[in-house]
């Protein structure tokens, strides 16, 4: 097999959401990935999105999950299911040697999600859930920002919000207030990137405890629509500095994906941060040191703005890239494991899912790590 | 007595507090009012006071609040004292005849507001507390886009944060942190302006409950130092929304005084809303509609900027002119009455603040309206 086949990853995709669209574009727009097959419980169906979506002749489809796993040329899935099909689906793909993109939430719980991890871990193939803002390069700047020059500071607060205004055909018909589909609803679809950013602003450290707040709200089939949650860092870091953070996530009001970090030296701010407003290049706000001036009729400094550019490739086709690059330099280099990073980041983020899950099924009692 | 000299409000300021710089320049720019006299306990505070900021020499200097108070040319008195302070001298102040302007939180539970409101309605005078804010033309053309275009529907959500990084000095020294002077901590000082900002939102509308979230800091006095809180109305509006609120307010983050506003149709957001980071001109964001385009690569519309000019006179400015317009009208009018507008905004908002007090001492239990 000559190199560039090699280095070139075949994927199938395993259901055709509407989300499958965004990442059979961003699989043929990432240089190291291709994608190879798709598939539907309905050969019409499958057959459908593959014209609407212009897919190249030679992509092969096929009309159930089984007959694309089975297939030798697929190297790896992206899973768009309804999250209650994940655990057999990713453990079927993982039994076949195909490494995991799955969307998120990853599981219903972090008991399935470990199922799937350990199938991968133990077949040597990647696994990592499609949270595409991570790998956005306007994420990589406020990373640096935090961490590396830590110019913020300590991290003292962080809000961050994900909502969408869902039409009534949403809610009589979308998966995502199925409870028998998707019963983490709002939680697992929107708190999902909220849970994920707190992880992200406090670099993977877990909080001491999650509270769901009072304003839960949940349909006639019992799925989370609407909810709030209190992340509470209560171990203080190095300098004495403790961490809270509040998400909000809703189906039932107008769109917003906030996110602000407050730290001891200065706090940013972005109101795109899952879904920039333009694709080709993004920016948030900062504000360092700011302080009233005298008489307090202003602030000493304005927001500055920092714009990053993303035009060669989108967020997801960056995601595509990162996991492929990994899925290459296994198939190609012997001895090499999965990166453990992506499995951690999504069993944390599931952990934190599961907190709120549980504090809601208590009444909003606080749920300790 | 000539109109011109009827007309002109004559403050009396009764305390030297920092807070009080900034108001005598606003009775000074103010048209229709003129600073007569400062009073503090302490006649070389008092002195210093006047010359640190340049005062007029015919402005006269008391080294007791009660000889201001029985100064008869003084017709209002601006109250910039510790809370704990406010009942005895803002009720000594309206039996002497003065209209009431007074620094927030207004008392230090509404039985105290009662007291003083009782006080100030039974000898004909205007009372008002010291939310700058409310009286900036830019709160003016939000509620416009709220209230009378409705122009982004109904209210699902409110966010707002009062939060600064406090020095080791302020937390020795400040009246803010002290359980004998202010005990309301940094929820009289920042979260008047939170819970009144929600307040305004909902058209002054009191909620159904409201909850201390657990994250609740006080220091060794006792005093409550960072907190958030929920803020829910259950009862549904016309067209079946609910709404919910958070604030977070906290001594110990980094400057913040964020707002957003999130409705069924839109969302308004800013990050000064206290104080306008400059003086002659604020602004604010909207985004109607925000819809992701197709395959959620981006967003249908962008954030728009609605700058709002404020350059003939400072939103304290304008505080203290409504303040004087008004009693000037009574003062000339016969059978004027003071109007009942402001004092029922300080006291719903005293209300708030009580209900986050008492949800604190319960251990964030619920507290129902």
């Amino acid at each position: 097999m000559a190199e560039t086949e090699v280095a070139q990853v075949r994927f199938g995709i395993v259901g055709c959401a509407n989300i499958a669209r965004k990442v059979a574009r961003a699989i043929n727009l990432a240089s190291n990935s291709i994608l190879h097959a798709i598939a539907s419980r309905s050969i019409d169906k499958a057959k459908r999105f593959a014209s609407d979506n212009g897919l190249d002749p030679r992509v092969k489809i096929y009309g159930s999950y089984d007959q694309l796993l089975d297939d030798p040329s697929v190297d790896a899935v992206y899973m768009p299911l309804p999250t209650s099909l994940h655990v057999h689906w990713a453990v079927m793909a993982a039994q076949k040697g195909k490494h995991v993109l799955i969307e998120k939430p990853t599981a219903l719980d972090v008991g399935e999600l470990d199922t799937i991890l350990e199938a991968c871990q133990s077949n040597g193939l990647q696994f990592m859930d499609g949270s595409m803002w991570l790998h956005h390069p306007r994420t990589v700047k406020m990373k640096e920002m935090l961490f590396d020059s830590k110019l913020l500071g300590d991290v003292n607060y962080i809000y961050s919000t994900s909502t969408i205004s869902a039409s009534p055909e949403f809610f009589e018909n979308d998966i995502r207030v199925k409870g028998n589909l998707d019963s983490l609803g709002a939680l697992g679809d929107l708190g999902w990137y909220c849970l994920g950013a707190v992880l992200w602003a406090k670099n993977y450290q877990l909080p001491t405890v999650v509270t769901a707040l009072p304003d839960v709200t949940t349909n006639s089939d019992g799925v989370i629509v609407s909810f709030s949650a209190s992340i509470q860092y209560k171990e203080p870091s190095s300098s004495g500095a403790t961490t809270n953070a509040i998400i909000y996530c809703s189906f039932l009001a107008d769109t917003s994906m906030d996110l602000t970090i407050t730290g001891s030296k200065g706090s940013l701010n972005l109101n795109d941060f899952i879904i920039p407003q333009r694709e080709s290049s993004a920016s948030f706000e900062f504000t360092l040191g700011a302080k009233f001036v005298d008489l307090h009729i202003g602030w000493n400094v304005k927001p500055e703005r920092v714009v990053v550019n993303c035009d060669e490739l989108p967020q997801e086709g960056l995601m595509v890239e990162e996991f492929t690059r990994i899925v290459a330099w296994i198939r190609t280099t012997p001895g090499v494991l999965p990166d453990p990073k992506w499995p951690e980041i999504s069993r944390k983020t599931q952990m934190l899912v599961d907190a709120v899950k549980k504090s809601v099924d208590l009444g909003c009692k606080p749920v300790y790590f």
